[in-house]
């Protein structure tokens, strides 16, 4: 059960104009399964990702990485769930290169102006022929008002269907900006999260785009984690097709702070979600620290509490074992960390000064907070201006049972 | 239950000439129990200890640093369970003071000449009155066949003792090397463990020893990982009594080779006890990274792989879902690793090549080995010469377990 959140109903999800999305059971690793969706984006869109920086990054993210790089304009996502065609060498290549290949013939474009996606398993072949053979019917299901079935189209280990949707009005415009995201396993995304599509009717010129999505990136996907784990595949995607006729070429231009702010919530949204979707979570965790020298220092800190196993157990027995968030702060990486002047509070409760508890604090205030659903864990370093936030889930049997169950 | 792991039994664990034990039950956090060990050196030992780089570092570990710097002969260690004395401030490093000079008195030695360690929950005080109480019937206890008796009192959330003991032949004088270690849980030590002393009646000049108790936590404590956590109290400590007549000043010493190889055997056998009793662990599992750039590199592969919660719970569930490892392996920190030229084995079994699966792999013969409770993963990076191993355990349900009902 993801911790306070349910997806959007159909409604809810605005249409953005210049965007269609279809969707077929292609049977790409299951019968009987929605797990192949079609993006198909009208000429003049702008498009801008960011993607994994693991290593073994997977087929498709290279080819989407050489396509935004070209000169042609994009024209289509396809997205594949099942087999994440990662570690898969040069096999992997051509499976990617054949699915843009199948997708530009469907839509009368280039293999060039196609974006490939795939998430699940690693490490096994994509069947080609069969997300070949499935391609027509979500070509004959492209339709605007079709982000619910596409939200539900990209789950993996998801429990749930992830997305988001807003509507504002800037210059007299009406601009809608809906996204989806997918993940729950594998999180600890690096410049991306698992899988995250974002569009807007807004027109945003390519180089406004490309730093917005990074900063979008930045202030959201790459602030979660579940497990640590950085995916192969992750890939943040955003699309602006300028259909509301509300344009944006520079920064100064009027109305362009609202925008940016909306479509960052958005990211905001899309990336929380899948931390209350997180395999087993229970719990929905901010770790919110201040008061330092550098983000990164902040980051640093942050990611040390959201990945200790201990910490994560600890918030799913609802236990204030607080010495494991101080023990956490210690070997966060900061070598000149003065802990004396470190101050931790969980919600408005003052738990930790001085370098040991705090004079006043009583451990059923804490309890009171680690019994809750949603805990911001607050963390003053004391030795600067800078903060970050991550935010995490906790770490409970299902967990376990998740991941040692998936495959078999 | 350890993964092929007994304690020693007590007439196995050879006196070291020099040096006497003695426990008590001092009632620091339950009752009914053994919690506080009492070592008594002969005057003339050297000693030396590495510690946690944790900055929330624990009051008895910024003590020992102190004294072990200080000018004055090391003559005896403290060790009490139960309460770590972390996170506890300025009345934390009175109590650990407290200590020092009550054992002080009771062994005729000043504050200075004495160590303490504390193992146990972080960010409560310390009992010291209780501690106080309990030293008579721990000094009573002293003798030099109490090793065994050593390695149970100085255990929290263990299953079992851990001790190793060897003797040896150098230059006609038998030399014994005995030691004790404990730990399960919050395993990632960084320039030591969480409890770990060896001594020797080798004598071993204090510069010689500096460096035998730095060379040998590299070669074993700093290799193990559990669940990434370092402790605010890790602490290893070497103790050389001399009294085998044997002594050692120099690197180029006939027989120091021999003796330097079998301590660090020792320490090795005592860290891998840890692992092999870690919390919830079913499976032993040895990282052993080859061809690596330098040994810093090999060694952020290893903790990636024996980090990850979605390679560790894949080994408890004996599935060898071999792309959790290639992802781990690509998110480790290499910027330049040239995927293409990776190998990985599961101990003979060649999984990966090639940026992808190994085309000889077959599935069965992975679990074949997967199923197995002692497992290494190889990884040949194929950039250069350096290597480096990691020794970590599987995530079980009971790590969870464990660690959501400690403190309860």
């Amino acid at each position: 059960m993801p911790v306070n959140y349910t997806t959007p109903a159909a409604d809810q999800l605005f249409s953005v104009a210049g965007v269609r999305l279809g969707v077929a059971e292609a049977e790409i690793r299951k019968k009987n399964r929605r797990d192949l969706t079609l993006v198909a984006l009208d000429p003049g869109c702008t498009v801008a990702g960011v993607f994994t920086q693991n290593r073994f990054c997977a087929a498709p993210v290279q080819l989407c990485r050489k396509h935004l790089a070209g000169d042609r304009e994009i024209r289509a996502l396809v997205i594949n769930t099942g087999i994440a065609n990662a570690g898969t060498g040069e096999l992997g290549r051509q499976a990617a290169q054949a699915t843009c290949e199948a997708v530009g013939g469907l839509l009368g474009v280039t293999a060039e102006q196609v974006l490939p996606f795939s998430t699940g398993v690693i490490l096994e072949l994509l069947p080609v022929e069969r997300l070949q053979a499935g391609l027509p019917a979500a070509g004959a299901d492209l339709k605007a008002d079709n982000w619910h079935a596409a939200a539900h189209a990209i789950m993996t280990t998801d429990t749930i269907a992830k997305a988001a949707s807003r509507r504002l009005t800037v210059n007299g415009r009406s601009i809608t900006i809906t996204g989806v995201s997918k993940g729950a396993g594998m999180i600890k995304p690096n410049m991306a999260t698992m899988l995250g599509f974002l569009a807007t009717d807004a027109g945003i010129a390519q180089p406004l785009l490309d730093t917005l999505v990074k900063d979008a990136a930045d202030a959201s996907f790459n602030c979660i984690t579940v497990d640590g784990d950085t995916s192969t595949n992750d890939s943040f995607v955003m699309i602006a097709s300028g259909q509301s006729g509300a344009c944006f070429a520079s920064e100064s231009d009027a109305g362009w702070h609202e925008v940016r702010a909306a479509i960052i919530a958005v990211a905001v949204e899309l990336a929380q979600a899948i931390v209350r979707d997180g395999e087993g979570a229970t719990k929905f965790i901010t770790v919110a620290v201040e008061g330092g020298k550098s983000v990164e220092e902040c980051r640093k800190v942050g990611y040390a509490i959201g990945h200790s196993p201990l910490v994560k157990t600890a918030f799913f027995a609802s236990d204030p074992n607080l010495g494991r968030i101080l023990a956490a702060i210690g070997y966060a990486g900061i070598g000149d960390l003065d802990v004396d002047g470190v101050r931790v509070w969980l919600d408005a409760v003052l738990v930790a000064e001085n370098g040991g508890r705090a004079a006043a604090y009583r451990e059923e205030d804490g309890a009171r907070v680690m019994a809750q659903a949603e805990i911001t864990v607050r963390v003053v370093l004391g030795r600067g201006e800078a903060a970050a936030r991550v935010y995490t889930c906790d770490f409970s049997y299902d967990y376990v049972k998740i991941n040692a169950d998936y495959r078999s």
